[in-house]
């Protein structure tokens, strides 16, 4: 086990009926921007209840968040915390409207002339940022139990990060019950999500980290119990509460402590995204078993562990075929053709960015332009 | 899964060397209150890594904290912090130590006019307290990572605990190498007290939360992967990080979000360490499979998964015997006799306790009287 630091101090209110509970955690005096993405709030309850919660407190309503929230958009919403003296920031809504908020909350405090400094550093200028709450509504990225966010720029094609201590939010609320309205695509892409956050932390070189690797496979088990039972079963009100908790854990940095992580798959697919326009989610169901295929003889050891434990089968090969077959099975392909795109085209298109901007990721620092290239073209 | 709040601020600092980064957790400018126990942190190095992280601030040095850590003893310390104008209290040593900090730093602010109150009420009464830094030395607690307390009142043969937002750590140093020189039977007792904390989080009915089952079978698999280790090869630092990794998770509330929780078992171990001064984990052992057994119908499901999972055996009454075997085989005897205890005796005792005080514990509320005077004649 490696040396770590861990602290993560959000506040988790779970439970059914459980937005009232933040009218005591948003400070009576605050001044909020509340931040929501298409209007899917509107229609699940979440609007009304957390109109009520906000009570008397001045508040200014932003929403249009986008789906991989848009750097301009979260610029105009800096202008608005600015204009208006807002102090205090909610949102409302899946991960990309709680990302948003994190990148609006540092940016209001950031005092350089140019906020992308904040996502071209990763977060290293980041001193300091509005206290934010939120109100999750979309089990998938555990933006509502991290310091991290990621912000699209497309007049650039860039999708780049940032992570900061200071943008854990204050307090996140957890009713699955509003997930229960969820479309079955939005549902599934937060299953995939949450896996290779998991797989992302765990199918690496080996660790001398039993505990880590335990609760790892604890995660990926129950995605694999009941992710299958939410989509089945919309009603499954059991099976939404346990997604949203392991979507949680899934990216709350416990299960990554003291450990190496890969992150490849998500650098190559955040690419795709760039690129295609392919969901998140999309993008890793394509990338996950290349990147380990490309990798095999140095994530074997965890691949034949993962493949006894999480899906009782002996070898590497088998464990990447199951990976493969639960995405299929939940209706998610994880082929490049099955989008419509061109593995050469898009194996070319990736490397040419990873070369141009100097990137090797993955836990031993090697999956390079040409690494990338190999991954792709073996995902047709 | 039942609604919850979970909320857990403490900053871990693991890993070997860690001692010299709380020089910048503790505030520059604070007064603090250094306590300890009986001295083994000037044989483990400890002493002298801590005197350095204080730097030049102003201290005042605690020793002599009792296993069983007794009321009066802190509240002299409480008298030290205000005569000496204190204002921040550190804790070097094991959960004795700990669970004797969050006392003093909870009673040092609390002004009704007889602290036992905090006791008595179970923490409602805690309103503020010092801040509380710790150096973690024994695994076995969890103190380092919650707001949990017990302290012991020989005066009147009492152990109460108390839980409060108000003492969580704002840091917690663990360095699996201060416990490199631990005793076997410190060891042995950490291992048991870390195990029936998970079992009292877990064994319990069945609760529709099928993560936080996983979570609980991660941290006992890997105590008895691990545990064994520790004790065979005091020199193995791998098995000696995760032991105490694992000592942690097991009570930093995570793994109880949720569901029902059982603690009949400590309650009960709580009062065998008052009239006979037996180990807080020689208790526990012993009065483990008593509650197991005597709730064996409501409790069949949680030990047939917890058997299947975590020993591969089939049956509850299994789980039982193999959860017997492994404490026999780390060396804890779990039947009174060992201890030259006359069950009978025991029994009558405790049973007087229970209904005296009027006590009912468990999932369901059924351990009283009777039931604990069952449970302690068969563990005879």
């Amino acid at each position: 086990m490696e040396p770590f630091v861990y602290r993560n101090p959000t506040e988790i209110l779970f439970g059914p009926g459980t937005i009232r509970e933040m009218a005591s955690r948003i400070p009576p005096d605050a001044a909020v921007l509340w931040v929501y993405g298409g209007g899917s709030i509107r229609r699940n309850g979440v609007y009304e209840q957390t109109r009520d919660a906000l009570g008397g407190r001045r508040f200014v309503e932003f929403g249009g968040i986008e789906p991989n929230p848009e750097y301009e958009t979260c610029l105009r919403a800096v202008h608005v915390v600015r204009r208006e003296r807002l102090d205090f920031v909610l949102a409302t809504g899946g991960g990309s409207v709680l990302d948003a908020a994190k990148f609006i909350a540092a940016a209001a405090r950031y005092e350089g002339p140019d906020p992308w400094e904040i996502l071209r550093t990763h977060g290293e200028v980041v001193r300091s940022a509005l206290p934010v709450g939120t109100v999750l509504t979309l089990p998938a990225t555990g933006s509502e139990a991290n310091g991290n966010s990621v912000i699209s720029r497309r007049a650039t094609r860039e999708k780049l990060h940032f992570t900061s201590d200071h943008v854990f939010p204050t307090f996140s609320v957890l009713d699955p019950d509003t997930t229960l309205t969820l479309p079955a695509r939005l549902v599934r892409n937060g299953i995939v999500d949450a896996f290779v956050h998991v797989t992302e932390q765990y199918v690496t070189r080996p660790a001398g980290a039993p505990l880590q690797d335990r609760m790892a496979e604890a995660v990926l088990a129950t995605l694999i119990e009941v992710g299958p039972r939410t989509l089945a079963d919309p009603a499954d009100r059991d099976a939404r509460a346990s997604f949203m908790w392991a979507a949680t854990l899934a990216l709350n940095t416990l299960i990554g402590c003291g450990v190496p992580q890969d992150w490849a798959t998500h650098m190559i697919g955040h690419e795709l995204t760039a690129l295609y326009g392919l969901d998140h989610a999309e993008t890793l169901a394509v990338v996950l078993t290349g990147v380990w295929r490309h990798k095999l003889e140095a994530k074997r050891a965890k691949l034949e562990q993962y493949g006894r434990r999480v899906w009782q089968v002996l070898s590497a090969e088998d464990a990447l075929r199951k990976t493969e077959m639960f995405f299929d099975a939940i209706g998610m392909p994880s082929r490049l053709g099955a989008y419509g795109i061109s593995a050469a085209e898009a194996a070319e298109a990736v490397a040419h960015r990873f070369r141009e901007q100097g990137w090797t990721f993955g836990e031993d620092g090697d999956i390079d332009a040409d690494a990338a290239r190999a991954v792709l073209l073996s995902r047709a």
